[in-house]
């Protein structure tokens, strides 16, 4: 794949997620729950936030696509994921998957695990979070993983890049490591896309509220381009935030208000390197 | 009605709010709740979410008015949501209700059926909304529901102007439609506020807490009288806001600030017109 | 204890908190979850917040410390609490508690109830929810108890003095009192800490996140230095952003600004006085 024709799919998702606004729901976190809305809002997408098992199913068929963010668990779920997870599988529906606090907890292991066969269109994680979504679901070796701390990661962007192809082939779908430089696959092409800031970590639901940004592009492109749209316009926005901040809570104020007034040229001209693998 | 007497009301029951510190406690979903509660304190009053059955009743009870928001729903709910609606009416308390994502899911549609014989006080919602629970509880012909998409609506203010009526008849309170101009009614008269933001579909939150809001003034003014200031509030914030804003984060920022600032003689003046039907 | 050593310790704990970026994970209500995880990320620490059982008890053996916020109960806090209080006892880790809304509804009471034998390391409150806490422990006689209205104290921080240094006792900990003027006991010295800012009560969360930071600070620190520490770097950040808010949004938006900007130095300096019991 060529940068330029790259570019212009960039530019197409973020304008068409404007003109389309797509609704995409969400089961997500409580923590990030609002931030997550928000981000969805401004690049144009159309939230709805739902918990039970019923509502999660019709969701899935009503919305354009969808995010399900394993962030915090409450005792419905255990219906609600799987069964809205099969359900999006089964229409073919695009939708991001973000597992934040992996390996804490019986029932968010055994979700993680039944989502294996639903193949989610796009991961979004830090590297500890990819490793180990490869490592349960068999796709790598048992030897990597350094094991995350709570909702922090402790391994490098470069080091979840087995993983991250690995995870993208299986699902046929795409995956985006975010970190200080962001790696974006489809088990074929790695994209590097530069930018942020290092706010990002000093607030919580950078993370979150980008897996909810990946929906909604997808709604309106291919996984792999909407993927890397959603991470070039989080560091496009984030590195124009980080210039005016004077501190984590004016930083995402300024950085909504950057994500919901970046044009299509703008974000698809943020730096990025392609290597194919 | 004439404008003079309702000014009068309007800039008394801003006065009296931020001189009686109404509690007015919520069982509200789980996006908005933080800026739900930020408005009501934001407007002089004093908040509580709580979500467990006695939780709702001893607020129900203990509070001045209450606000009911089915955004999100969760099983407890099941219990909590009748058993409250039943003791505010029982106690003859003033409460608002708000029903984003009518018509997803069974519980919820469940519950918007139960609350019909308990008459919100105050009913705020987007057209689609609005003409919904009209639908829903057999007060207007089943012809006219266009559906809304999600917690977005497909149809214009003007069109819920009849389904907003009937149900102010019904349940002897305020509808309040939320759009690009806004309408309050008691079944006899209509006021159309104008005013407000584009920003305001552009933050998560906006229509659920003016519903928290229309809850304050209502513990100290009649229904009529706290939908149309709690709607004059917000247009007249939002309006001032939007100039201050460069995107959807500042706006919301700004937005609250404008509301705490607004004194009763700017809310009063906020521009409307009065019809009588 | 003089006061060049507790400026000392305080300082200390400023910057280790920065350095050793603490895990302290955290049970807590719906309401302000978001700005509590922000606080915490502003003085260095690391988030997490968990609601299932075993998610409680492995955060509580992963985390370097922990809070609990009983503001909002849910159905499965029934075993969750209990469990994740009993395991941070047995495990001998500090962790703060906050009762917003005490005395509503009975499981929240029964939970309070429950928790005295784990003693909590540092209890948070205003003034009418640590006598109530202290009555509810039969640890002052049960006359004095104005009850609170709602998440809103009735009483002076001065009158709970007794009761928080009861509580203090009890449990070997520290009790911070958060009002106009705060007050952090340990049951034999009493610190009144100065500072802080009237849009506080305008905003929700002021009072959960302060909470959240004494026990980012408890990572790092003795109970009573945590509670001292995190109560003068909210009263220090609060004034400074008083002076450059213009609302209550504005407002908490420059409060975390400052608390994340806020050096061991400036923490340490903000005033207070110190009286042995």
């Amino acid at each position: 794949m060529n940068q330029a024709e790259l570019k212009g799919k960039i530019a197409e998702a973020v304008k068409n997620a404007k003109s389309q606004k797509p609704l995409s729901p969400s089961i997500t976190n409580f923590v990030t729950v609002n931030f997550v809305a928000n981000a969805q809002l401004a690049t144009g997408g159309s939230a709805a936030m739902v918990y039970m098992p019923d509502e999660g199913e019709f969701c899935a068929a009503a919305g354009n696509s969808f995010y399900i963010n394993l962030g915090t668990i409450i005792p419905v779920y255990e219906e609600t994921i799987p069964r809205t997870a099969k359900k999006l599988h089964e229409l073919n529906k695009p939708w991001s998957l973000d597992v934040p606090g992996l390996g804490i907890g019986e029932l968010r292991t055994k979700l993680v695990q039944q989502i294996k066969e639903y193949k989610p269109t796009i991961i979004r994680g830090n590297a500890s979070e990819i490793i180990g979504i490869a490592k349960m679901w068999n796709l790598i070796a048992e030897t990597t993983y350094s094991g995350g701390r709570g909702v922090d990661t402790a391994d490098s962007v470069d080091s979840a890049k087995t993983a991250a192809a690995a995870i993208a082939r299986y699902t046929g779908g795409a995956v985006a490591v975010s970190g200080p430089e962001d790696l974006v696959t489809d088990g074929k092409t790695i994209i590097r896309s530069k930018g942020g800031s290092h706010y990002m970590e000093k607030i919580t639901g950078a993370g979150c509220s980008l897996g909810g940004v990946c929906a909604v592009y997808a709604a309106v492109s291919d996984p792999f381009t909407a993927a890397i749209t959603a991470t070039a316009a989080y560091n496009f926005a984030g590195s124009k935030a980080e210039k005016l901040a004077e501190g984590p809570a004016s930083f995402q104020t300024v950085f909504l208000d950057a994500l919901y007034n970046a044009t299509p040229e703008e974000i698809s001209s943020n730096p990025m390197t392609v290597e194919e693998l």
